[in-house]
């Protein structure tokens, strides 16, 4: 049994009962529960019970409004996703959401504070919104009696914990190398969460010098202004590589100046995910996202590489693995928060 | 009550039982416990009870003969300690141990694997053993009923959460700026150790780039290469700055020049604070060490200063805080891990 394979077929959404992954996924005879999935561009909501997950609804992002339109949202898709799963809403008690960060607390409950949705947060121009937060938790409590929301890089992390290649590892991390950089953390067997729940935001950390490259985040040289999808497609166009997809085909076809940006990604890459190997002593780190996930046999060698022999007390034996979860790790994450 | 009141009368090793600081120490009624600090230069060896620290004794680290000679030099030093204190061996259960790492594990048992300890680790010529580690917690655990070993900086942070700025704080580090750079780190309530116990090598972390700074790990452009005292001595001498002390002396005096450097150096240490600050959501972080403590007047200002601004929803209200045990850390550290 591959977890691949798992979640490969969890996500076709079997109903057939007698499916060992959705056997694995959902103990028989627990109720229905909802995940729900919250990124800067869309929202995803998905029922999952007995019976496998279905009932997939997805939406863009609402980002125009009251700031409690996106919270709103959420409530309405949940509702069309039973509804399209054929499942009684007053039946769903569990729902999880996985949403992408920073959050901030107001009286406990989880609020969004990311310049992808809260326009008042931003530095562009055309912002569609003046939100500072938008509220999430409150919302969704006052709905439904269980209610976890963790940033989306501890979700998938929980979800590779779970059904991935995480399993059993007491010490590791889930990065996601995709349009940003998200990150979720394990030591001594506990998901770190931090003060606000933000643990695992190494997408913003410093690791070389660069005062050029602007993050969304408005910090300047962070890692994930060097390196994301989309720090790739901006700062890479004057070679005459207009994105990832572009640049990575370009290796695959021998093209030595590609090759060679690659390798500089993949050095800062590296830089990162020594980092975080040596502030908190990981084993195996669990790598996904649609970059990586897509380029692995160009980028794995690359990052292994770069760790090979550094600081050998605390890199031997450490393990880069590609998600066990692959591109089901989105659909996966907010439900492993809540099956229980 | 302040903290750093607390651990300065403790010591100044008072033996009055009616000491509010020695009450705080030890339980009425412990049995008396032994504190072992191991460093890169020298070894100390102190023994505590509810009448206070004392027996204190101090000896360069031991680099000489078998790689077990580090090992019976504490064991000597500890029955040393013992009979200055009038403490009979029989008494003492329980010996923490704080040694600098980094660790590894054989059969579960902790072994030093630093290049400072560790001539077979090292690049230096001028190299007094050819040991690729120094067993520690076996042999110790053969002479004593209760063995805890951890690396300086968690037993620091113990220190510090149990009696300095750190008490009551979630999410939290202690970073100690001295010769090298330590730092010992909790989230959610719970220290990290990691897969070897050795979480908290943040120094060695990389925060910019830099291809010509070699830190005593081998690696090239870390943290500790380019900011540590020992780095400070050895990058800044062409410029008239023989050492940390030299340099900010220059900046108290109205040296630009020394005022430039020191505001670079401190950038790299916020790069620093800022990514542990973002990787792991603290809220508080204790700063020790010779070259902070000495100089906090200098370095703090610059620390907030580059803090303020960068990633709100994770740095607002997030405290940089003079260490509350002051220099007394090195002593108390070793005994935190054992009283309980």
């Amino acid at each position: 049994m591959t977890s691949q394979a798992d979640c490969n077929s969890m996500t076709n959404r079997s109903i057939a009962k007698s499916d060992a992954a959705v056997q694995l996924l959902m103990p028989q005879g627990q109720l229905p529960v909802v995940g729900v999935d919250i990124g800067g561009t869309k929202v995803s909501v998905v029922v999952a019970d007995a019976q496998g997950i279905r009932g997939k609804v997805t939406e863009p992002t609402v980002k125009q409004g009251t700031h409690h339109a996106l919270a709103l949202q959420v409530i309405r898709l949940i509702h069309q996703s039973c509804q399209l799963a054929g499942v009684s809403e007053n039946e769903v008690v569990r729902v999880g959401v996985s949403a992408c960060g920073p959050f901030v607390l107001r009286d406990g409950a989880v609020e969004l504070a990311g310049p992808n949705i809260c326009g008042g947060l931003s530095k562009q121009q055309n912002r569609t919104n003046d939100w500072t937060t938008a509220p999430l938790e409150a919302l969704l409590k006052a709905e439904f009696r269980c209610v976890r929301v963790e940033n989306d890089g501890v979700a998938a992390l929980e979800a590779e914990r779970r059904w991935g290649v995480l399993q059993g590892v007491d010490h590791c991390a889930y990065v996601t190398w995709s349009t940003g950089i998200g990150v979720g953390l394990c030591v001594d067997g506990r998901v770190l969460r931090g003060k606000n729940g933000n643990a695992g935001h190494a997408g913003h950390t410093y690791v070389a010098t660069d005062d050029q490259a602007l993050c969304g985040c408005g910090l300047v040289g962070d890692l994930e202004s060097l390196v994301s999808g989309s720090a790739m497609a901006r700062r890479f166009v004057a070679q005459g590589y207009p994105d990832a997809t572009a640049l990575f085909a370009a290796v695959r076809s021998g093209d030595g100046a590609a090759a060679l940006i690659v390798d500089q990604l993949c050095d800062l890459m590296g830089r990162a995910l020594f980092n975080l190997v040596v502030t908190l002593d990981l084993q195996r780190i669990s790598l996904g996202g649609s970059v990586f996930l897509h380029n692995s046999a160009q980028i794995l060698p690359r990052l292994n590489g770069f760790l090979v022999g550094k600081l050998p007390a605390l890199t031997r034996g450490v393990e880069l693995v590609p998600a066990g979860l692959g591109a089901a790790v989105g659909d996966c994450a907010a439900l492993a928060l809540v099956i229980g």
